[in-house]
């Protein structure tokens, strides 16, 4: 693992899922740039100390060198944003698999360049993109997929926080709102990306073009900290993307609702757990966790049964299941590199568009 | 009452509205175009048989020559769109309050005409924006526009149906789905309309720019049955209106959410007696019905005490309860001419912006 | 109408909801022990002087006398408890259909003895349970009957409300809380026999036997306040019943949930335009108001599209049109003598229960 | 750990919850009577052979035998009821604490024998009420018993299941429903209990009274698969409880509302993220998890901020968390011996009010 030091969120909660399910081991680490805090953090997490590294750079030489069954087999990066890129690259290059937080870089090059990479040395990548873990999103795919809902013709997505309402000051917002370590959007790259992902994934269509209106409501704020996307997908579907983290009193609203010709889909990540379908001419359904009319696939993702909440650690543990199958036996991925390619479009798509007046603007890759 | 004969909808429910206070008696109709049809629904209502009319005008002229204490004190135009405007120049002419069904008219030109004639003649004009009539929507402008929230900053407002997500044939899809009678927009013209009144109404701010991407997803249909929309309004707020019919299950969701720099609101028409109430860092509240919390004036517009719903037709008695308040004593009006104006001047900025590939545009009046 | 005069709360509601289809006129009243109040009430109303009486005995009288197509039609009892069976007693005598306030009477004696009375007289007498005229709640009295759920196992059925929690002084406490005028029970009294009322019609079976718990919470308070009944009906259901008058912050809290072998029902007062149904392998359906897969029976108890929440005041207009109905063509009653009689016969149930320590008592008739 | 072999469900769920916080390592078993399935389900576990065991006398003594830093800390039993007692003997006769699965025993008489011998033995004895792990559950406990609420009057508590409305055959219904293995009671030993020990656990007040009606729905059963409860706390608190394994639909809806004379609190295990609170004269409020207005205590039971929702495996964690931290540092338990005995005495009396046809019977213990 490379940051998730002391004073780090989503590091720890990388740590959390990953041992959930007992298939997988935390054996080395780069915690932080500060080299007493990484050690610090290897201590607690009672890590061999040699392998408690003081920065990246060493961690993926020394594990490199180590021998094939003793070596760590992939790096997790819960770094801000603006370090994904160099482990990434680091990692691929000594070999190792990736599994990254979004968004996967800065910008639009360098993720390509990682694109090249991964496919030139044939090891795998993957995002965190965690709210695909969540079973019924899931299920929600096979059915628009599966053509229950008919053609698709709208999508609906938003991701609304409120924490940075106001001119917060602490270690999540500090580099969230740092134009130098965020990457060229606030807002979009931190929560968008998960939307526009989102959208994608149900749906399994590109979201090709969009005219966006970003906002920035904090006085005195470098990055936006809102705004609203119009878009454009494949196969003329037409939708709303809305991302924003100054909407006092909300937590965590990622929601997502689709309507094809004859049905129609609606699901929020903070209540998980149950998934609305509806219907022409029947009443709506409400889906629930775990039920036997799920499929097959979507049972096996639950780890209790129906009525038993899981939340959002089940479906990030679910990511690292998946990352792991991968890697051992070569299975699907719900966001590979292409997604990774795919949201530093769309952010890109996003900053132009906001240039041109909110002018239509195509998501090239 | 002109329109609302056998086979319509809504002039039925405006009579339940204005009779349910016992403030408003119907004394007199043209009820249909066809003479028999407005012959038959007069007896059903147990009118005069002399003061059921063959049309508007025979109406107007007649009325006017009864003496001021036996005419009608105002008209209701509960006709098809494109009738809205004739009926009203008629009744202004003849010196009759109007209380028309939205939108006004069928073009920007046409209520800009209604607006002189109404200013000239000294005569009330209101529309009746049924949704202004649920009391949380009265509460809701006023925790706004007291300031409670802090400046607002963003809005969302939906108008989201299911009802012609496929190719519907009945008396009440045939209009509206009829440039020569629905006017220049479906969807928009339709629903978009209460959408945007609202946003206006809560806030009090005007809705300056639009950039609009409206949609025909049922085949062989000529209006707009779905649509998207930024918006701005003035003090830097910005929004998003989004307006369907195809969103297969969805009934009337017309839902509405403000945030502002301390806090945010959001309500529901499908379930109006409850909105909720957000903080900086307080808990979420539940506003309801009736309640001793909200303001007198408020509270003054329910008729049963908390926890006894009341629905939309007793939102739109509030609003017929406001118009005869407006004539007998001179009273507010949450939707008069100018609200009228402004909504054939969004439908045309929508147009507009659509026609110029969602470009910014400008609402001109 | 006897009852309903100046501060009264449930007459106006009577006369807002008998208005509403415009099926029914008020010609007569007698408003209130105050003569000065009735008059005046009278006068505010808009009736003739001189049908508006000093008391009800001075109505029947009068009224009586006039000719058949003058006199009124039936009378709507809306006076405190206590004084409901005089004044239906006097109305049967008398001729005149009667709709009640619920309970019928203050003892069982006193509702058996109207119905004898109106066995013999052959007129019509209905209570006003309101929550009867909920669209959805007949709805679930047809699944259930038709037997779409299986035998049914088990009723839960409540009705919360949190107004009497403190030592309130209005006079709608006032009366309420006196034994003189409310009868034996208090909030069993009041809104508990409306829970009886609701099992009873929906599963069209016989609460047989009780064992209650009566409590009175409010410091000085004579009647009970809260109660909680186990139950059981006919053909093997069990139930649980709880009233409560001291929950703070419940409003109007009725909800009734219901299952049987196969499938579940649940049902909220508070939100009417919804039903949840449930299924053995299936996912659970929401049922919403107006709806195509509804019985036409239901459907036409709305007066407005899906979508339109229709409440309180449509409910008891429901109630009204019912009894026109039942009095003009002869249609059915949803609560007519037998439930009048059951209503009190439960009370005495639950009072001899009480008595006994919450022993299981039959409920008699 | 004992129990937890192949094909049962709650002792992998033990195991996902113990490894989440990386306190806890599972160093050894006895997971099935069956040697086979036990050897298994080591191997897959990852465990040292020679500490998979036969049976659960054969570890206890094993483990004894091991050097203090070597040998397990503790035994979780997660067999089914008729096992509990004597692994829990075994264990604290052989000198380990016990964290076991609820009922503690199959009778009074084993619970107490067991609290005579963890008291002689002063090692720790603690019952995985895993609801009271969800950190909103902790959070009713400190303002119900900080006087929030006013003097509690009422408490509501439910746990509604649906699974065994037929007649199921697997392993989890085998063994529930069979009195050799369960105990004298089905579904109040099995979730009834949780319901008794979540209503003491947050109002802190111990339940003296109840008047039982338990019932078998599904043919051929021996033991309820349903029932409700009245019952009667310290200090005049009033209650019902409801327990159903037949409630068609219903997952796990373990609900819990509790009214005191100025306040009351509502939370349902199904959505256990939010919590609403009501006011005599102010609007409800929503508390949601890992917000700064609840507790440190409560704030410090969540792994993720607000708006990600945690769950069950979240909530049983906490217990292992809490468990450990009890025989580290000697920390509280929120389910000790006295909740064991508390639980088992109060099958005993629902049983005895049940033989006596519902009469209210004393809760001894």
């Amino acid at each position: 693992m490379v940051g998730g030091g002391q004073g780090a969120f989503i590091g720890e909660v990388h740590r959390l899922a990953a041992r959930l399910d007992n298939k997988l081991e935390l054996v080395c680490g780069a915690f932080s740039r500060d080299a007493e805090n990484s050690k610090l953090t290897g201590q607690q997490l009672g890590l061999d100390p040699s392998r408690v590294y003081k920065d990246f750079d060493a961690m993926m030489k020394a594990e490199a060198a180590l021998s094939e069954d003793q070596r760590m087999d992939f790096v997790s990066i819960v770094t801000p944003n603006h370090v994904h890129y160099p482990v990434a690259k680091a990692a691929l290059e000594n070999g190792f698999h990736v599994l990254s937080d979004k968004p996967a870089t800065k910008d639009l090059e360098e993720v390509q360049a990682l694109r090249a990479l991964a496919k030139q040395t044939g090891l795998k990548y993957a995002l965190t993109h965690t709210y695909l873990g969540y079973p019924l999103v899931r299920s929600a795919r096979e059915l628009i997929q599966s053509g229950a809902l008919g053609s698709i013709r709208k999508v609906f997505v938003e991701y609304i926080q409120g924490w940075l309402a106001t001119d917060v000051q602490n270690k999540q917002a500090e580099w969230r709102t740092d134009p130098a370590k965020s990457g060229k959007s606030g807002c979009m790259g931190d929560i968008g990306t998960h939307a526009h992902n989102l959208a994608e994934y149900v749906t399994g269509k590109r979201m090709t073009h969009v005219a966006a209106d970003l906002n920035i409501f904090a006085p005195g704020r470098l990055l936006d900290d809102d705004g609203s996307v119009l878009f454009r997908m494949e196969d003329g579907i037409k939708g709303v993307l809305s991302a924003s983290q100054i909407c006092v009193g909300c937590e965590n609203g990622l929601t997502l609702r689709v309507y094809g010709e004859t049905g129609g889909l609606s699901w929020a990540q903070e209540n998980p757990n149950r998934m609305m379908r509806t219907y022409l001419d029947r009443p709506a359904e409400i889906l629930t966790s775990a039920q036997s009319y799920l499929s097959e696939d979507v049972q096996s993702m639950y780890r209790t049964p129906a009525g038993h909440p899981e939340g959002y650690l089940e479906a990030f543990a679910n990511i690292y299941l998946e990352f792991s199958r991968a890697i051992s036996s070569g299975g699907s991925l719900s966001a590979s590199m292409d997604s990774a390619v795919r949201g530093m479009s769309f952010i890109e798509a996003l900053i132009e568009s906001q240039k041109h007046n909110s002018a239509w603007t195509e998501v090239l890759q």
